[in-house]
């Protein structure tokens, strides 16, 4: 199998649902034309089983892995995705494409409406984590892949992973949720519904119109920094910053004393150098939406699937509490499907999916070697 | 002894620090004159040592119980303060004032300073925990008491009974630290930071100058929605929300759908109409500076206190967690201090402390009980 070096990591883009063949969309709108960024790792074999689609979070994009032309920083999934790594390149073939609503080469509210020729704005539609999946479903066909070695992903990356058992049981022969759940809670919706009060509280968000003009810096970046504290734990902050004052004093009063108050503040600015408001609107309130019950019983949700699943929490995480990865467990015993749960013992907290690589992609590692072995016998 | 009704409420003014006696504060800088804002429930015995004081949390005021003349809700702890009561007002002579730098009748940053005579906005001086304790110092010395029986509050109340501890051992006979810490964590500093962050975003914040002028409403309602959400707990949240929906439904995008999304928009819209935005950033600030530490050592801090400490923790409270309140009991052992530990299993959250408040009040009445009648026997 030839070897493709990541360093040529290469953003692509894939456009479909040309009018009249719009996407319909859960919430019965039309949505078309729509692009996809997405990006490939490896090579697809002859049989086509060796495909494993990534599913990025909230602030993710296609770039998952390796370095593109002029790149300084790799992919954000690059210590697990590449040559002789957790997902190896040289064995399967990775793809991870930018979710619709996104702002990173897929179609968004920054996108050209092409009713108006104008960006979205709000009159983009509400789109929910099944309108997401079905576009991937779009790319996955273009690509000529039948069915998925696996899909995997973490965060909001896991809820599209839960989506694709659900929706498209018999296009996957093995999940990995990773530090998820199926369905958001208060507490989740409570986090997320603050960050966008605080980007529509900027006077420069103007109702979604701010395209050509100064974009809502100051309430996206609140919005990410509030983020950020979910992202990690008491005992990682603990750890990083404890009570550690900065050297690089502020002279006015309530500027950024302590090394955790100058962390948020480079996080948030860096955010909002590279995502857009709108979308952070549309893709928080799509992970509010979920909910992959949704009225179903617990025991029924997974009975279409055959696909073997593997569920990873992290110990430390208390935005996607491990109760919850252990509930997606539950739901496969339920319904017969060959489940593995594994908590991993990190402090990271939510970022651990990030972060604590290791484990995760031992685990990730033997797991795909079974599924593909299986796959081989035709299992 | 006579009973004051509690209906009669009311709150009072003490006034002190009169230039050139003004109060040092910790930060090197003066303040004077400085007005107390306070209540009192029941009488003051004899020999005066009936009296409790009662400490107040972020957004509390001097109003603890009782209704004032035209009130239509009570004090904030009414419901562990009053006739037969957890703290009996029949038996104990309970003081509750406003901290300085609030907003609700003490001196504050929307205080005049007599210097220019406009409202100090950011020309108030930073403050501390220890500061506001002295400004109660100096109320409790004009109110005749020597010796308090107990000093109590929960959260930032909790951080300044941990002060009188410290600088007035001697001038309690008894503490009641409650859901608080012996330094503020940089979890709990990123989460005050972000609420301050939001409020300095509003363009109507005006660096602090927008007395006579709109508030900077929106960033002081998102900074108290981050509150509430930490005031909760997971488990709180789902019995009281779950995913419900509102019925009362707004149409535009990105409105408040969700039951829990309501009901932090209330709590936010609510909170600017009491609570003045630079009140916000001096309270969270002296909370953040908060270390009672501070570079001495965990078994020296409480080495001259006499008192009897009664800890309490709950169960749910992530902003408190309950190890942090054993922290403060491993202090008290450590200096040989009469500590007790009690950690209530409570699903309210941090919020626990105004609302799990029968057990709570069984707990400090009996402390309360033990204190006063080792009191009598000159214990």
């Amino acid at each position: 199998m030839l070897e493709k070096p990541l360093e040529t990591a290469e953003t692509k883009y894939f456009t479909f649902a040309h009018p009249p063949d719009d996407l319909k969309l859960e919430y019965g709108e039309k949505l078309g034309p729509i692009t996809l960024a997405y990006e490939t790792y490896g090579e697809l074999n002859q049989q086509k089983s060796n495909a494993i689609l990534v599913a990025h979070a909230l602030s993710g994009d296609a770039h998952a892995a390796g370095f593109r032309k002029g790149d300084v920083t790799p992919g954000w999934w690059d210590n697990l995705i590449g040559p002789g790594k957790g997902i190896d390149t040289n064995k399967y073939f990775v793809i991870c494409s930018n979710v619709i609503g996104g702002c990173r080469g897929s179609t968004g509210p920054s996108s050209l409406n092409p009713k108006t020729m104008q960006p979205y704005g709000l009159d983009f539609p509400i789109i929910t984590i099944g309108d997401m999946v079905n576009a991937q479903r779009h790319l996955i066909d273009h690509l000529g892949i039948e069915r998925l070695l696996t899909v995997i992903g973490g965060s909001m990356g896991g809820m599209q992973v839960l989506q694709w058992m659900v929706s498209y049981p018999d296009r996957i022969r093995s999940a990995i949720p990773i530090a998820t759940t199926m369905k958001h809670t208060p507490q989740q919706i409570a986090f997320n519904e603050v960050g966008r009060q605080a980007i529509m509280a900027d006077p420069n968000w103007k109702k979604g119109r701010y395209y050509g003009s100064a974009a809502p810096a100051k309430g996206l970046a609140v919005a990410r920094m509030i983020g950020h504290i979910t992202y990690m734990s008491d005992v990682s902050m603990a750890k990083k910053f404890g009570r550690k004052i900065r050297t690089e004093k502020e002279p006015r009063k309530f500027g950024a004393e302590f090394e955790v108050e100058g962390y948020l503040h480079y996080r948030g600015d860096n955010f909002v150098q590279r995502f857009d408001a709108n979308s952070y609107l549309y893709i928080t309130k799509a992970i509010d939406y979920f909910n992959i019950l949704n009225g179903t019983n617990l025991s029924d949700i997974f009975k279409d699937l055959k696909a073997k699943v593997l569920v990873i929490a992290f110990k430390s995480d208390w935005l996607y509490p491990a109760y919850q990865s252990q509930e997606i467990v539950k739901a496969c015993k339920l319904a017969g499907v060959d489940a593995t749960y594994c908590e991993i013992n990190s402090t990271y907290g939510h970022d651990a999916f990030l972060l604590e690589i290791e484990e995760e992609a031992d685990l990730i590692e033997h797991f795909l070697s079974t599924v593909s072995n299986g796959n081989r016998n035709g299992g």
